[in-house]
């Protein structure tokens, strides 16, 4: 492709995109297509000779579209947002073009110095401790997924409790960790991954707000210190993936400071609220945390992948990470007067992503993403008073901000109706999850485009869906 | 930002792309901006309101790209390449612009449906044994990075080794893990992950090709059975990083039949190759493999992240990694008619990636893609008979395909005065490893449009910078 073809192609793509979010609400939001049905369309063989660009390009839309799902759509209220938009995409597409690699400062300090400086900001929007800034012990970088950030601040626990000694050594203690009964699966796979084990994570009971009880995290601790375990690791959730529900940070903060265990922060969906200062006391009790991780790839208008994880303690991080082969090292590096982010994640390449995430908190200004937040939160509160208003239903969890809880009092099988039938449909997408052992429907709330009228309509559609309306 | 704005400033970033890559090699390949120089440059705080994109885009061109190292240089010859193409920044933005979740086949059948064939595509492509293919027991994935796959496939392998109870039950045996001296550190760093512990990672030496030797393999794993370890996995690499070394991989996968252990074969950079018949020889004995790993971002002229992981038996991969909470569950995952790549990897979430590796395949065509490779490999033969043919320098290292490993043989201050004049004078940039105690010079090509014409004014430039010529 030559740069002419390139800058024709690329204005054609361009072109697709600006359609296709145009006509988003026109499509299934949940693919209607059976399995099989797109590889069936797609030739045995590769090609041995090029084909036209303009031929890929009507391949998108007759064979990969009818196989989207479509979480752009202002109707895709299921499991979490994935919110982007044009400036992020714009700012994305830009790192594609640069095609750089960021595993060291040296190969390319741009990527490594917007990221550090671009955190900061991110740490300085949410009102976050000024312990997860750069210029503290500590710092932010971008991770992949909050599965990852989740992953790596539960491997620098097991250092720093075990003395570093894990890394090479591997594991002889016995160690646990801690999450609330609704954590994120990913907590669960980091245990896993990391040699732990899942039997090894205490899986703690909730209060009436599906929220962690600090009482039962501290009589586990010392249950398992009594049986000469070593406790290490708790991770919080602030907004569970399953029902939004906030874990007690004042209390979990206390609790781990006195048994000196790693306090790690999962707020992956609903941490971008902060940047309101009306929702900023869901962070409260944050400053006790060791690390913290958000995904603007969810609620803040970014498109995958973007989680942002801030540490207290870089040293604790890098001291867990790095390995330096002979072909990395470099003078900088040497010097030890640059960050090198290999030492901060899992895998040692990395691509530019703060540029996307740069380039919406540009586009947008604070105030542009308070905005939508807000009118998020404040469509979330008016669909769960229809919610309450209405005898056939109940909210099923306190609201929490842009997601809300909710079932029809008529038991698991309407239920499974509602959502089977609104799916199928294609009107509007919406999940579920299990509450109190009953099957209760998720309405998650946060595409950049979504309005009032979206969700008044999606209300409609589930009363009629369950027959509440003729 | 509203769609028409979207198609304006979309076409700018097209322009700025197709100009950046017109004039690339006019840019000092490697970044000559010194620690800070970047973020002095931008505000201390994030803006309130927003800003024109314009302004984002001169912001861009005036304070990144003299923080950028140029990947996409035709003179970039440092650590490995990161060649990308037209058709892969294209279909990445395709991928940004639908903004999807591929973590289920739900949530987007079209993702895993295109991704599943795609591989199938690559493992005919590169003539990788059936057992590969989706067909079969085994089936591929796309990974970020190799570091991710080998991860995967050491996880597997220490799930297999234990009864699929490590998972659960955290470590208690003690496994150990074999690779070359000079395998990726990326081994190393996920022998620390999994919880199994550098100091459990037996590097074995390598002969005079810089090869494992599987005498040493063998002595290694006998000497560890003798004190009662248990040895679960060997990574052999085709082309390390360091020198471009091929393990033997028939002796290496007769040792690990006899002795039960997982055979995984890292080709991150060098796999590309095999797309040539003439080269396939690389991966002889790799029917004997239960993982394989390469990295199209590396040599196939698509844009990070998209490396191929292969595994011969996917239900070894996903008992590994499979969690399933109650928020994920639907009917095409309960009825197993469907692959969830959740399973396959340590995050949830995951990006549209076959898009891009699939334009590029059949934009380029496989002839297409023959020709660079085969381009690439006769300059680096080219390169390497000047270095013969001249007394003052001497080959490292056999030849590897695209990688040269060289040096002035007046030691290692003379080779470390030839680096750091090349590489701040901006021309070219090339790294370096140590081979047999010796500093030696390493020229990777593979960037997607590097000539023979480079080349020649690398080698002059090389020799000028020895003082070699006047």
């Amino acid at each position: 492709m030559t740069n002419d073809e390139f800058r024709r192609y690329g204005y054609a793509v361009i072109d697709w995109i600006a359609k296709y979010l145009e006509n988003v609400e026109r499509y299934p939001v949940m693919s209607q297509v059976q399995p099989g049905d797109i590889r069936a369309q797609l030739p045995d063989r590769p090609p041995d000779d090029p084909e036209p660009f303009d031929q890929l390009l009507a391949d998108v839309e007759r064979v990969i579209l009818p196989g989207i799902t479509h979480w752009q759509s202002p109707n895709f209220f299921a499991y979490f947002p994935a919110s982007s938009s044009g400036p992020s995409v714009l700012g994305d597409l830009l790192s594609s073009g640069l095609g750089i690699q960021g595993m060291l400062w040296l190969t390319s300090p741009a990527c490594t110095e917007l990221e550090t400086h671009v955190l900061d900001w991110v740490a300085e929007m949410l009102g976050l401790p000024g312990k997860f800034k750069s210029d503290s012990a500590g710092g932010g970088v971008i991770q992949d997924s909050a599965s990852s950030a989740s992953l790596c601040a539960l491997l620098a626990a097991r250092e720093r409790a075990t003395g570093y000694e894990t890394r090479r050594g591997g594991l002889a203690k016995h160690l646990v960790a801690y999450a609330s009964e609704h954590a994120h699966s990913s907590i669960e796979k980091g245990m896993n991954i990391a040699g732990l084990g899942t039997d090894n994570l205490r899986k703690i009971p909730s209060d009436e707000r599906f929220a962690l009880r600090p009482d039962a995290l501290q009589a586990a601790i010392e249950a398992d210190l009594a049986t000469g375990r070593t406790p290490c690791f708790v991770s919080a959730a602030v907004g569970t993936t399953s029902c939004g529900s906030i874990d007690p940070l004042v209390e979990i903060g206390e609790i781990c400071r006195r048994f000196g265990l790693w306090m790690h922060v999962d707020a992956a969906m609903a941490g971008t609220a902060a940047i309101c200062p009306e929702f900023r006391d869901i962070h409260r009790g944050l400053e006790a945390a060791d690390s913290y991780c958000f995904n603007p790839h969810k609620w803040m208008f970014t498109n995958f992948d973007c989680d942002c994880f801030f540490v207290a303690d870089r040293k604790a991080l890098i001291q867990t990470l790095s390995i330096l082969p002979e072909y990395l090292r470099n003078q900088a590096t040497e010097a030890g007067s640059v960050i090198d982010y290999r030492d901060w994640q899992i895998p040692l390449g990395r691509r530019f992503r703060s540029l996307k995430l740069w380039f919406v908190i540009r586009s947008f200004g604070v105030r542009g993403i308070q905005e939508r937040i807000r009118r998020h939160v404040a469509i979330a509160q008016q669909f769960a008073a229809w919610v309450v208003a209405d005898p056939d239903f109940e909210l099923a969890a306190p609201e929490a901000l842009s997601l809300v809880c909710f079932r029809h009092r008529g038991g698991d099988a309407i239920n499974q109706q509602i959502m089977d039938r609104l799916n199928q449909s294609g009107q509007l997408y919406l999940t579920h999850t299990r509450l109190c052992d009953k099957l209760t429907l998720r309405l998650a709330i946060g595409q950049t485009n979504t309005e009032l009228r979206h969700v008044e309509r999606a209300w409609q559609l589930i009363r009629e869906a369950s027959g509440s309306v003729a």
